[in-house]
């Protein structure tokens, strides 16, 4: 019997890293293992005055690349008696991004150098970092000054969550760092180059999924934005923008072969092909089946939502990214996003739900999530007359503005918590409803959703509302590690067939992918009476979210009432 | 030596009533005890399915004028032994309103009656019943259409919580009782009614407080409104409308005398004069010292603001109720208000705050509210980015609408529940400062604001506010009973100076009222910044609380951060 053969995913996410061992021939998950990052909150290093910092320690990455990578092959080893770590073909790598991080000419991370280890300007400059808000302000009004086809396939704007907002605030806030830094890689890029040897800059392949996306990298026009962009910007970024390559590559290429040093870290044989790197959304949508005509869903703290289409199609405003390879190799990949979905639920949860609930939620043996969910699937919608705005921590798409906050109105002395919390969900259900009329506006059909991430798989009501928000079926990827299964898929087609692996990405979909049974179809009546709401949020989207928009919302509060008295009292709503 | 004088002021209050034994001399409080009414939730009886109905049991209010009343009195004579009951020369009462409840031909309420004693219609309807909202459009419509007059004398809108939306919509829902009841009469005029012997319709003294603010008496137009605009309205309410007198008592005039029967239920002796009932707020105004140019504002669950001016001044729009004698004999009194203060803070409390505050309030022996005002009041102006409107019960002044809700905007994943506590208090702030600010644009001049009820008591953080909002000295009542205090001078007043009482309320003011010591003087740097908020949230006032009102809100959670960060950075307000 021809021995069963296994891809290494790994899966950089914000709090800890996941690897996870799959067969390729079934999708069979036989070993995985997680690492928490030690530093900061939770992985994260914040300050305590300024809210939009969030950064990471490059030593977490390290650390948690050896720790997770052996649990999972232990735990392949104890679970699966014809597995042995020989047998592992390939490895990818998924992360976070734009996760920008300061490296010498080496390629290592300047956080690693005992000089910088305790300055968060010098470690990993987290996606959710805001601190860039006004540089990514001024980048998108030279861009539409002088070189608009820019921000086309980034939404209409240059957010401050990315590659050039952050290196140039960082040479704002820390030029000490910022002449330190021969150049910035993604955490995308870092990890197949420290795996296969090939970080130091001159040899590290870039991910054109995280250039592409963040760092307004484009074939089409030589790659990068050019020098003559950057010296009207800032003279100071031109020196950066010399040390990036004209090429960058679609996952399931290789970016090397495994070290030597890697080898023994992780107890595997050296020699295996890395794939090169993507984000986390992207692998996910991968593991998760993705292909034209279905958007993948990943919810999490954030939502990031990822299609695929042809290449002659238009550009999306709004819509983060449009990246040619990005996803899949021979499409667009099509990137947009809510910036706050589960992390909107624990904020309530943390901050908002009295003792009360806590108690009866522990004598229960419930979590508050599961005793706010229990309450909140008793109501009908529109019974609460209340109605959120999901803004928490800022719009992705389509308004691509992150200085706008939260918002929820209807409250009477009568509220109850568990009304609020389904508010918030229905919030981001219109959120997302937002998105996906914006991609059919613009001529990507979506047929179906599939959606990924704890919070989809625990949460019935959540997918419920999300299927009578959009009107459309949700379903539910197989996997629960959805990410990390991607770039376990990455992994088998960097092997190759050559090495028992695959030859194109759809062939190891086929085979280690698949959906969950399980699927929550639209509700008519619910249909109904959300797209009334539906209605009334998206005013309020447009005139706190436009500059231009003009209204007047007196009705909106009426409207509320009008709708909760008629779901009350049972009558029919037309 | 002469034997000191005391009056008993009765206080019918939302869910208890209050006596009050007070020296007319020197205003001082000998005793007081206080009646928890015993049906329904917290005395008033509510309707799971419909949250806008609130009754109230009459036979609560018997019961509690005999307990609080015997209470009352054994506490002065406990504490002072130069008090017996027979110094006792007069009484006030006052009590919620408007709060119609349908009586017989002999005037007792149908809810004393066996057959209707479990039925809510049959009950007082209590002040915050907002089951009416439907009648109060349509007699605001009809109004505005045949007798706009009616209209100008309270605010422009005809009220669901007032007496004729309250019998329309007993006639609707109820046809029943509408039939059996003979007439409608407030509690204000029950209760002295009661005490009197006078309780009969063709007897009893109605009170010109309640009749005019909540029943569009006005003396100019020959009583309440006339029977060919009940005709257009409704024509089963003429035969109400015939029961109704073309004459109404200001308050300080006699409704009677004690019975025999009420002397021994209480254990005065019969025959002391019993002044006519006015509302709480007002007589609350009159204990706390109010002239021309002073605003009192009570406190409590809703706010009540009273003022007093010249009989020849203009009408102001939104302004509740503007009464000829309803505060001050020879004055127009005016009343305002906001629908719902602390029962905001109370529902926060209650719904909002989690199990960890709690904890922490349990182990320092604070209450919820101590605690988060401790927390609030480390907070500078605009520094949370948080804005609400305070319309969780609807607004009363200026909008007049109970049609609207609760709004609270700016939340981020950083938001903490003290700072979502102190944008509710601002919320109040700035609704306290429109009322203002509305008075002042038709001519009359606010002074000064003296503040009574618990909150203003007990929350210096909140009265800093309220003087940094509305750049004017806060200054706050010496009793804690106001509205018991102020029937008790009503009490004096009935009296008369041939019984050893007072011939004006003036008088009656003069020698038992008074301000406490501390005053809270407007911070400047704090107005500053308030100043712009209140420009924020009256923009979000009109847009979503006024018909016509058409904006552009895009730039508030923008202007809302820019503050948040200036202030947070120490950086000069301009």
């Amino acid at each position: 019997m021809e021995k069963r053969r296994f891809a290494l995913g790994f899966d950089f996410g914000t709090n800890s890293v996941r690897a996870l061992v799959v067969d390729i021939a079934t999708g069979e998950e036989v070993g995985t293992s997680v690492y928490n990052y030690k530093k900061g909150v939770d992985g994260v290093i914040v300050d305590p005055v300024d809210p939009n910092l969030a950064r990471q320690h490059p030593q977490d990455y390290l650390d948690g690349l050896e720790a997770s990578g052996r649990g999972a092959i232990e735990q392949a080893k104890a679970n699966c008696k014809d597995f042995s770590p020989e047998q592992i073909i390939g490895i990818g790598v998924d992360t976070t991004g734009s996760t920008p991080i300061p490296v010498d000419a080496q390629g290592m991370p300047l956080g690693l150098d005992p000089k910088f280890t305790n300055n968060p300007n010098a470690m990993a400059w987290l996606w959710k970092d805001h601190t860039s808000y006004e540089e990514a302000a001024a980048i998108t009004a030279k861009a539409a000054e002088i070189r608009p086809e820019y921000l086309a396939k980034c939404g209409g704007a240059y957010s401050s969550e990315w590659f050039w907002s952050k290196m140039w605030h960082c040479l704002k806030v820390d030029p000490e760092v910022f002449e330190a830094a021969y150049t910035w890689v993604e955490l995308a890029d870092l990890i197949p180059g420290l795996l296969t040897g090939t970080q130091a800059p001159d040899r590290l392949k870039r991910s054109v999924c995280a250039a592409g996306h963040k760092a307004m990298f484009n074939a089409g026009w030589s790659g990068y934005p050019d020098k003559d962009f950057w010296a009207a910007v800032e003279p100071r970024l031109v020196r950066i923008r010399e040390t990036l390559p004209d090429k960058a590559y679609t996952a399931g290429e290789r970016a090397g072969f495994l070290t030597e040093e890697w080898a023994e870290r992780l107890g595997l044989r050296p020699g295996i092909a890395v794939s090169v790197g993507a984000f986390d959304a992207h692998m996910g949508a991968v593991g998760a089946g993705i292909k034209e005509g279905t958007l993948v869903k990943i919810i999490g703290t954030s939502t990031c939502d990822i299609a695929v289409a042809q290449t002659n199609m238009p550009d999306v405003p709004g819509v983060c990214g449009i990246v040619d390879g990005s996803v899949l190799p021979g499409y667009l990949g099509l990137e947009a996003g809510q910036s706050a979905v589960g992390d909107i639920f624990n904020w309530f949860v943390r901050n908002c739900v009295p003792a009360s609930y806590e108690e009866e939620a522990r004598k229960r043996g419930l979590d508050l999530h599961q005793l706010l969910t229990e309450k909140a699937e008793k109501q009908k919608p529109g019974e609460s007359g209340l109605l959120a705005l999901d803004w928490n921590n800022g719009n992705r798409t389509i308004l691509v503005d992150v200085r706008l906050t939260g918002l929820m109105l209807g409250q009477t002395l009568q509220t109850k918590p568990e009304e609020m919390y389904r508010a918030l969900i229905e919030g981001t259900a219109y959120g997302a409803r937002v998105i996906i009329d914006r991609l059919e506006e613009y001529g990507v059909h979506i047929e179906e959703v599939v959606n990924c991430g704890g919070i989809a798989e625990k949460n019935p009501m959540l997918m419920q509302i999300y299927a009578d928000v959009t009107n459309r079926t949700m379903k539910i990827s197989r996997s629960a590690q959805t990410p990390a299964l991607g770039a376990a898929m990455f992994g088998a087609v960097a092997a190759g067939p050559e090495n028992g692996g695959y030859a194109t990405v759809q062939e190891a979909q086929a085979a280690m992918g698949g959906l969950k049974e399980r699927e929550f179809a639209p509700i008519p009546e619910n249909v109904k009476i959300y797209e009334k709401l539906f209605r009334m949020y998206k005013e309020l989207h447009d005139i706190f979210g436009t500059k231009g928009y003009t209204a007047n919302l007196y009705h909106i509060m009426k409207d509320l009432l009008d709708l909760r008295d008629a779901v009350r009292e049972g009558r029919e709503i037309d």
